[in-house]
C-alpha cells in the first residue's frame, strides 16, 4: 500500500489517466496528457518499474503495429464496491481495473437501519476477500453507494426519505475497525453515472443515468464529471410532479413521478387489474405467488397481456414525462435507464422514448439517446470500484 | 490590436484571470493561478511594460497596507455588447473592464427578420463608438445575446421559434464588413449568466439564471462555467408543463409554462380581467393606453387591486411550478431572475418562492436564494462585453 508514497504529480496522472482510459496505449495517455512521447515512456517506464502499471497483453493498432495495453498493475491490491439498495445487497472484490473477482448478491432491507445492514457487508466483504485469496490489507479503497442523499464530503446520508434511520451515521466509522483503507460514500444513482462514465472512458461529456426502482433517482454527468449540486442533491428527480391532480406521495405533494410510476406504483396497478378481473394472468401470478412486481408485469405483457401492457404504457408515459422537463432543461446527449424497472422490458423504454419525444423540443431530441443502461445491474457496483480507485488516487496524490 | 500577439500561455492566463477579478490585487492574481509571488511580479510587470496591464487606483488591504488594483488597461481598445430582445434592443461601448462608455436601448421586433435588425444594429455601433471617441479599429470583440437557440460554434440560430427568420443567417457575416475584430454570438439568457459570473468573480459555482419576457430561457452555470447542452439547447425551460390542461402553445404542446406566465400571458389575463369588470383600475389604464402590460399589471397590485394581485399571484406560482422541478434535478445554490417581468415587483418573486418552497425537496431548498438579477435590465449587455472579451482573450492567445 505504501508503493505510491512519493509519487510525483505528473506520475500520478499518469496512473489517473490509465485507470480511466484502462486499455490504452502509451501514445493515448501521453496524448491525453499533453506530454511529450518521450516524457510519457519515461514516466510508464518508471511506473512499470516500480510495480504500478503493467503492460498486459498487446493492442493491434490500425497501422499494423503493436502497442502495449497499459494498465494498473494487479498487484496494486483490490477495492471493493458495494452498492446498497432499498431491498438489496451487492458486493464485489474489484482488480485495479474494474474486473470483478468474487461477487454476491443478497436481498436486503435498509429500514433495519445501518447497524444491521453493515454487519451483514462487514462478514460478506471477508467472505469475498477470502474467496479470492486476499485479506485486508490488499484492500485500496472501499467504494459504497447508498439510496439517498449524501452529504459527499463527510460520506453520510443527510435526511434519507427511505432509510430515516440512517441520517448522519457515519458508514466510514463502522468499516474503519476492519480496514485501514480509505472509504468513500455516494448516492447509488451517482456511482451508477460514475459507472457509465468509466465504461464510456469519458467519451461522453454530458448524459444522465436514471434508476427506476423503489424510488426514481438521477445520476448527472456535466462536463465528463459527476456533478452533486450545491447541497448534493442534484438529481433528486423523483419529486418532480407529473400530475396536479395525482395521488399523495410520502413526500407530502402529491403526483410525484415516483409514487406514480417506481416499482411500488407498478405493483399498485397491477394488483389493482388481478382484483378488478381484468387480466386473468395477472390474478393467477397473485394466486399462486402471493404478490406481484414488476417482473410479473413484463412477463404477462409480453405474453400479450393488454391490462399488463397498459400499466407499463402508463408508467413508462409518466416517467417520460418527468424525463422531457429535465431533457429541455438540460439538454443531454443520452438518457441511460437502470434499476429494476429494466426487467420489464422494451415496451416501457418505448413508452418513455414516446413521451420524451412528444415534450421535449427538436432541438434537444434531435440526437438524443434513450436506453437501459449498457451495465446493466453491474452499473452501480463499477461506479463504486470507479469512486474508491478515483478517489484513492486523489487521497494518495496528496499525501506526501 | 497588435498588442498581444507573441504573448506565453503565462501571461495570457494573468490577463484573463485578471479580467475575471477585475480590481483584484498582484497577490490575488498568483494565488488563483498557483504561482510564485515572484512570478506573478514578473509576468504583471512585463504586461504593464508592454501597456496591456494598468494599475488602477489603490486597494486598500486589510493589514493597513496599500495594493494596486490590477486591471486590463483600457489602452487596449473596446468592446460592444449587443443584446438583442424579441422587443427590445440593447447596444453598449464597454471598456476591457465592462465599464459602459456609451450606451442605447430602444423597442425593436426581431420578426423584421436579420436584414432590417442588423442594418439598424451597424448604424446604432457607428453612432456609440463616435460619441465616445472611437472608430471600428478599436474594437477588440464584439458579443451579441439574440432570443433563440443558438450553434454556439458557428455562432448562428437554429430553428428560433420567436424569430424564424434568422434561423441560419450569418450574424457573424454581416458585421465582418465593418470590423475586423471577432464576433460571438449566444443565446441571451446565457449572456445574463455570463454576465452574472463575472459580476460574482466566479464566486458562485452553480446557478441559474431566468429570463421571463416575451419567453422563458434559463442560463445555466455548472462548476463556474455557462452550460450549453449536448446540441446547445440547455435551459430551454419555456415549454416545461406545468398543466396538462392548459392552453395550447405555439410549440404544438399544452400548458407550457411559457404560454401560461410569461409577459403575453399576464397581459391576456390582464386585459380579460379588464373586460370582465373584475379590475376597475387595469380597465381604466386599458382604456386610456388601447393596451396593458405587466408594468400595468404590477402598479396595479402595487395600489392593491385584487384582480391584478391574483394574476401576479398566478403566473409566479406557475414558473415556481416549473422552477421547482429544475431545482429538484439541479440543486442550484441561487436562482436570479431576469427579463420584464421584474418591473412587475415583489409579490411575484414572493409568489415563485413559496411555490418552490412547497415543491422542492427540504435539502435542495434549505440553502437556496431566490432572487432578483443583480445586474438588473443591464445583465445581458455586461454578459455580452464579458463574452467578447473572455473569447476575444481565448483566440488571441491561440494565435501565433
Amino acid at each position: 500500500m505504501e508503493r505510491w508514497s512519493g509519487l510525483t504529480a505528473d506520475e500520478m496522472q499518469v496512473l489517473e489517466t490509465t485507470f480511466w482510459s484502462s486499455g490504452g496505449s502509451r501514445h493515448g495517455v501521453a496524448e491525453r496528457l499533453g506530454f511529450s512521447k518521450s516524457k510519457a515512456n519515461g514516466l510508464i517506464a518508471g511506473l512499470v518499474e516500480q510495480g504500478l502499471l503493467a503492460e498486459a497483453g498487446l493492442q493491434r493498432s490500425s497501422g499494423g503495429r503493436r502497442a502495449e495495453n497499459l494498465q494498473l498493475n494487479d498487484a496494486l491490491g483490490v477495492l471493493i464496491g458495494i452498492d446498497i439498495g432499498a431491498t438489496s445487497l451487492d458486493i464485489a472484490v474489484l482488480g485495479p481495473d474494474l474486473r470483478p473477482l468474487a461477487q454476491h448478491t443478497e436481498a436486503t432491507d435498509v429500514r433495519q437501519g445501518p447497524g444491521v445492514v453493515l454487519a451483514r457487508v462487514r462478514v460478506l466483504m471477508r467472505e469475498l476477500l477470502a474467496r479470492c485469496g486476499h485479506g485486508a490489507k490488499q484492500v485500496m479503497g472501499i467504494g459504497i453507494g447508498v439510496p439517498g442523499p449524501v452529504n459527499f464530503q463527510i460520506g453520510q446520508l443527510v435526511n434519507p426519505p427511505l432509510m430515516p434511520a440512517w441520517d448522519g451515521f457515519s458508514i466510514r466509522d463502522a468499516l474503519r475497525e476492519d480496514y485501514t483503507a480509505p472509504v468513500f460514500v455516494d448516492n447509488d444513482v451517482n456511482l451508477m453515472a460514475l459507472g457509465e462514465l468509466w465504461r464510456l472512458k469519458r467519451s461522453l461529456q454530458n448524459f444522465l443515468v436514471i434508476k427506476v426502482g423503489t424510488g426514481i433517482g438521477c445520476g448527472i454527468v456535466v462536463h465528463g464529471e459527476v456533478y452533486r449540486g450545491a447541497a448534493g442533491s442534484a438529481g433528486d428527480v423523483g419529486h418532480i410532479c407529473v400530475d396536479q391532480e395525482g395521488p399523495r406521495c410520502h413526500c407530502g405533494n402529491v403526483g410525484c413521478v415516483e409514487v406514480m410510476a417506481a416499482g411500488p406504483a407498478i405493483t399498485r396497478m397491477a394488483v389493482q387489474a388481478a382484483e378488478a378481473g381484468e387480466s386473468e394472468m395477472l390474478a393467477e401470478r397473485l394466486r399462486t405467488q402471493g404478490r406481484l412486481d414488476a417482473v410479473d408485469v413484463g412477463h404477462a405483457g409480453r405474453a400479450g397481456d393488454a391490462a399488463a401492457n397498459g400499466i407499463i404504457q402508463r408508467a413508462g408515459n409518466l416517467l417520460g414525462q418527468m424525463l422531457a422537463s429535465v431533457v429541455n432543461f438540460f439538454n443531454p446527449s443520452h438518457v441511460f435507464i437502470g434499476g429494476g424497472i429494466t426487467h420489464i422490458g422494451p415496451l416501457f423504454l418505448a413508452a418513455v422514448r414516446q413521451s420524451v419525444y412528444q415534450r421535449s423540443l427538436a432541438l434537444s431530441t434531435r440526437h438524443l439517446e434513450i436506453q437501459y443502461t449498457p451495465l446493466g445491474p453491474q452499473a452501480g457496483l463499477i461506479g463504486a470500484g470507479a469512486l474508491a480507485m478515483q478517489e484513492t488516487l486523489k487521497v494518495r496524490g496528496i499525501a506526501p
